[in-house]
């Protein structure tokens, strides 16, 4: 069975028989018996297991190292020692899978640097237990939401030809052989390539969201995301996962009401489900995670424009690295000063349209657009979205004024044709998201397997 | 309000005022009054509007074309005629998007070639509402079904430098210039790309969710997939979706019970969640749909090996295009007859080693390995998994035999050096599944944007 069937209702167990596999996570040998901290992944916590010198194998077991797989029969025992309320007394034990003595994963503290280096072994430690599953139970959380909310679920196309977003931050995706391009008038023959043209893997799924959203009203993407930047920070990431709804007949103000509820609805998910999970972050990488994650359940979030942000920033008494401006985007340290003022998440609304892009909606005052960006204390920038030009007129001199190869996006173009209405979306990096949940600072320690500059293993 | 939250209980609505925004699917306008078969995508379902010339703006209503988007008030009916039970009387009608005379999507048949040609417009189909919502909700249902029995959902990489499954299947994914690749020893010089190394998008998840499975106990994979395969076939697309669960402690038969229950949870969650699109596909696309599809879920999954499969293809009084042979795969043709001679689903057991992957377990004849086909009525092949090779020596063994490089999968045979147990896994196309779940034949009809040869549009 499973540990973590097991432990919903030990109580129940008591005096029974049960079964587990699994893998010693520590072991304690005693001369005359011993303590085995088990675990089998399924939950965070481990069971101890007590043997002694009844077991037939009982010189065999004692010499069983951190790392090795068990399966083992025993009682489920009220326990006497203070740490855990039950215990397994074993009757028998079986090694399935031996560990040696040169295994890296030691109960000890390895740096997060070191664990790195052993990405297909760091699940195994108690930190990337608690990081992994709050990953996969805060995926469900986001299922859960938008499927019990109406939206379908779109698997928008990663291989793309529409180079909107400017291609030079996009992989290039080819089967040509690389030693030997084929080429034509000096460039590289692409229609030798598999699909006839220049290929790429795509940074958004907004585009072809916005064609589901005009068919069935409320959608969501939820998968893999690509960008080419050559960073080495500890956000960026070449591969990321991304959520991207889109909603039709949804102006800025129902866009926020949905990023609020959905937001609330995740972290407080994440709380009912991984308490475990949470708490020892809270205790080992995040003090006052836990405090911070309620709070954000029960805030208010503010709703105000760039430009009032910019007059608080402004009046502030702080000496600014970047001085704030009517016209340009805001700094990280503008970021925490407004979520510091306002003692919460802050929407922050219409900003200038010069820096956002081609297909947010342009305000009636002509200079600035309908976006929001979403600003979480302690997490930064969490949301990005827009309410999207619905008007295709304005569309098409938005494409003109900022350089858009109208042939590109020809077909996003005519949803404006066919019935067009008001329509708002947003993209969450999923990972900005668990650097929140989890206190985890680095975005290399909340992927699996992470791929950034010059690091491609596994 | 959305249009399927109306519908849930339409009958406490009777006599109210509700307030819809949708687009117009038909319209039959008349001299005094009309009716519009409205929808806004949430549900396959329409709703009747009926109007008449007491609206003030009666005229310009009459003359609304279909697939223009409308914002709708009126008072909830019981209906008079015999089609629907209710319908709504509308007391105003705001015009939100027109659509013009040329828009492609008549409320007639479209053949699917030619929807294919406008996959952007497609989903406002009867059709594409169909195949698309169930796709969203099969793809829930996977999640259900794997969140509920303590799976880890584990975003393994797409981005991989492992060749192992063969390179000339996978796609290259590069930051050179194409036009300009630099060059090093008659080799482009892949030093120079953004992982300092050749890096390509993968083709299955499989050896990464492994190492997640040793840590976890069970884990799935839910993501996109490629494969380069130059192939115009019906089954065939260039990007798709996999699921592909990996079990500890888990051997062939206990993988053959998890592909049984997970199959028949999800064809029984889409016969709950999706009545009116399968009786649609049931109706338009493949006659017996329904019946099919719950004939499934009470059915018995039959356990044969290779071996007995072959004794009976031999027996069989048909003259074969292909001969069944012990060593060999079996055809299209195999696949039909034997389900048709059990009568529903097979599990295929036992296969011949040498046309097997490298990773899979061999049997104690050391001519077989523990693979599993499962062969269903009317999809053919559904899944295909394997017991894995848990022991060190014998993988390696093996890597050696079939000229797998072990210095690209050093990680993934580590795995068995630190505590290794007898471990499963499989693999489901998702597309594979959606043409079974829907009746629709062609992969690129179940894909919102399908990616073929020579196609990648949009």
């Amino acid at each position: 069975m499973d540990l973590k069937d097991l432990f919903v209702k030990i109580s129940e167990f008591e005096g029974k028989v049960v079964e587990l596999n699994g893998w010693v996570r520590n072991h304690r040998p005693q001369k005359e018996f011993g303590f085995i901290d088990f675990s089998d992944g399924t939950c965070f916590k481990h069971l101890q297991i007590v043997y002694d010198n009844t077991l037939s194998n009982f010189e065999t077991i004692s010499k069983v190292l951190v790392g090795s797989a068990l399966n083992i029969k025993g009682i489920i025992k009220k326990s006497e020692g203070a740490s855990q309320d039950y215990e397994l007394k074993a009757q028998e034990i079986t090694i399935l899978g031996l560990c040696p003595e040169d295994y890296p994963i030691q109960p000890k503290r390895h740096t997060r640097e070191f664990l790195r280096s052993l990405a297909y072994l760091r699940p195994r430690t108690n930190l990337f237990q608690a990081v992994f599953r709050i990953r996969s139970v805060a995926a469900l959380a986001i299922h859960e939401y938008f499927g019990t909310h109406n939206f379908v679920y779109v698997h928008t196309p990663l291989i793309t030809t529409a180079d909107c977003e400017g291609s030079d931050q996009m992989f290039k995706i080819t089967t040509l052989n690389l030693d030997k391009v084929p080429m034509k008038d000096n460039h590289a023959d692409m229609s030798k390539d598999l699909f006839g043209k220049l290929a790429y893997v795509t940074g958004t799924g907004q585009l072809h969201g916005e064609a589901f959203a005009m068919a069935f009203k409320k959608i969501y993407t939820f998968g893999p995301t690509f960008r080419t930047e050559n960073s080495n920070t500890k956000t960026h990431a070449n591969e990321f996962w991304m959520i991207e709804p889109e909603m039709a007949f949804c102006d800025l103000n129902g866009l926020m009401d949905t990023e609020e509820e959905m937001l609330k609805f995740i972290v407080k998910y994440v709380l009912d489900n991984c308490p475990a999970e949470i708490e020892f972050c809270d205790k080992f990488v995040e003090n006052g995670l836990k405090e911070k994650l309620e709070k954000l359940v029960s805030s208010n979030f503010t709703r105000i424009t760039h430009h009032d942000v910019i007059d608080i920033l402004k009046k502030a008494n702080v000496k600014w690295e970047y001085e704030p401006t009517y016209e340009s985007d805001i700094q990280k340290e503008h970021e925490k000063y407004i979520t510091e003022y306002f003692n919460g998440p802050v929407f922050i609304t219409n900003w200038p349209k010069d820096i956002k892009a081609w297909y947010m909606k342009t305000n009636p005052d002509n200079k600035t657009v309908a976006a929001v960006d979403l600003e979480v204390p302690g997490a930064g920038e969490l949301m990005g979205g827009s309410q999207r030009e619905e008007d295709y007129e304005k569309l098409l001199k938005r494409c003109q004024e900022m350089n858009v190869d109208i042939s590109k996006v020809d077909w996003f173009c005519n949803l404006r044709k066919y019935g067009t209405c008001v329509h708002s979306g947003f993209g969450m990096g999923f990972e900005r998201l668990l650097i929140y949940l989890t206190g985890v600072e680095n975005i290399r320690d909340v992927i699996p397997f992470p791929r950034t500059p010059g690091n491609c293993d596994y």
